[in-house]
């Protein structure tokens, strides 16, 4: 089992500066780097305190990659439907090549109406756009003349500049919340996969990802898949204070994302079935319930080490845990803490190779 | 009169792999930050050797700015009809934000038929593009509840995250080539300026800067206006060797534009005026002309310095001057070599400040 660090800025500006926020990113990037965490992911979202301050994933990550020296740097995701191909590719092969190959690169289909309705893309395309969009940036990264007949983005042909470092091109993850069609057509395309535990059931989780694996190895991919799951973490050597803290956060996490999804609420689309239910099911939040259920982690290093161990028996012990570990608004010092002990004294637990001490 | 270093890759996978020249493009950062330059400068162009390592000015430039301290870091320029607004101004914010407010934001309209083709954007509306873009970025890093009614990007009410860390926003230049008319606009507007000499006579530049001083003045701006001239330079002490180089990397960079500027062939539109003679204009290259005319410095310290000053004559003292100092395939010492003797050699005699040695 290996472990990233995911930036999903809960958080705005009533709250901390945008660059204090990308400060202790990069400072907690620094620790992980030296630690021997795997990866750091940072999202793509825009307008509301939900993500807001990640408009643009590659840009954050260029820095991080700048502030590290072996850490992968993962796009969680960046979503193709919102960005030219051209510009998508060109500069993730920037960031490609300036971090010497770290780059891992997850693709979404956003699910947010306000996000489609800024860039004037219908939610009816967001299917097709993802999976052309992905489709242009591996061609353009590898091929000449690249010619595409796709009406949102006609071109060619051109051949683009720089290409990527790695060969043929960085690794490419799949996002996918609910979908098992999605995890099927991850698997037949050889797509490594990013899931997030909290929005589905722990059974249907299972499933997607026991369809994502069967169509992996029905289609002939050799190489192992690379499963992220994201979660996010509240650890601390004081109990009560990390519990206090994760249902503070939490709570504060679930309040930014109704107003994120409140434009599900006069919304239906039938490429997001059930989406518009969004609004009512996480009014019906329980921290309580989600702590249960392996939602979330929070406790002491032991606690937090036997709900790992849950995921690992649930989901399989070759996955990646993309760890939330700075919601925010949560203080630095405890940031750096859950960073450090997990380190220290979970991932050992389940890693053959100790990690280094930060 | 104040110096920065200009980045534009005049180089193809052949001779150089990105990587590399990134890498030599944050050591020569690393110096000039050292040694005191005002800023460095990134280019955006597609597909060819001629400015194609950068498709995203914003990634190198983030990774520029990881790299450095004091100087500042300019795009030079980003092109507002090849990005949507939201994208574009939401990455230029982190941009401005993880530099800690050094960011310098030029914006230019593009002149390559093949970069609009690619993008499907008409040239007939670069002009409205590009005023529409500057006039969007400016409006999202500082309104709250942003609407456009611009059909190729109509969008809103939204409010942006995150703002800029300069306020209320980054400074804005705007890069023109030849026209009087954008430099009027530019200078009625409050904006910076950003220059190219190579592409208009010395009189033409004479009486653009002039409108748009007066443009300036009269619009009521007190601010001393910034403006920004790019030049290649070809520095060192054994001077056989640098005349050498500089004959063979100009004529480097001619054939690459000839590739660049191949589509204007065919192409007439009425926004760029004569632009279909770029092609024949270009095949008349004169490298002696070029240097005797002060389109392009090479020499010793000593005759560098003697260039600065006509420039410093015909332009004003108060300009700053965007160095190329590294067109690509010259070899990394000797754009080192460069840097250096500049900042010691040459800046001196034009800054009441001494620089720092690098």
């Amino acid at each position: 089992m290996r472990f990233g660090l995911t930036f999903f800025p809960v958080i705005g500006p009533d709250e901390k500066s945008p660059s204090t926020y990308y400060d202790e990113c990069l400072e907690l990037s620094r620790l992980a780097d030296a630690a021997g965490y795997e990866h750091v992911q940072v999202v793509e979202h825009y307008f509301s305190s939900y993500g807001g301050y990640s408009p643009d994933p590659v840009t954050l990550l260029t820095a991080i990659a700048a502030a590290t020296k072996n850490i992968r740097v993962t796009t969680g995701a960046v979503v193709p439907a919102f960005t030219h191909p051209i510009k998508l590719a060109g500069k993730l092969a920037m960031l490609d090549n300036l971090s010497h190959g770290r780059l891992d690169v997850g693709f979404g289909r956003a699910f947010l109406p306000e996000e489609f309705a800024a860039f004037g893309v219908p939610m009816s395309e967001s299917r097709s756009r993802f999976a052309q969009g992905v489709e242009l940036c591996r061609r353009l990264w590898t091929e000449d003349d690249v010619v595409s007949e796709y009406e949102w983005a006609a071109f060619g042909p051109v051949t683009m500049l720089p290409r990527p470092y790695q060969s043929p091109h960085p690794p490419i993850f799949v996002a996918s919340t609910t979908s098992a069609q999605s995890c099927a057509a991850a698997g037949r395309a050889g797509y490594h996969l990013q899931v997030v535990p909290t929005v589905t059931s722990r059974e249907s989780l299972q499933d997607m990802l026991a369809i994502y694996r069967k169509a992996r190895i029905e289609a002939g991919h050799q190489e192992p898949p690379r499963i992220q799951i994201k979660y996010t973490c509240y650890l601390g050597e004081d109990r009560a204070r990390v519990l206090e803290q994760a249902r503070r956060w939490e709570h504060n996490y679930i309040e930014k994302m109704t107003g994120a999804v409140a434009s599900w609420g006069q919304t239906r689309s039938a490429d997001y079935p059930g989406y518009e239910q969004l609004v009512a099911k996480v009014a019906k939040y329980d921290f309580g319930k989600s702590l249960a259920d392996n939602k979330v982690f929070a406790g002491t290093p032991d606690e937090v080490g036997e709900q790992v161990a849950t995921v690992a028996e649930w989901f399989g012990d070759d996955v990646t845990l993309s760890l939330q570990l700075n919601p925010g608004a949560l203080p630095l010092p405890d940031a750096r803490t859950a960073v450090r002990l997990f380190a220290e004294q979970v991932a050992p637990r389940f890693t053959g190779i100790a990690t280094a001490a930060v």
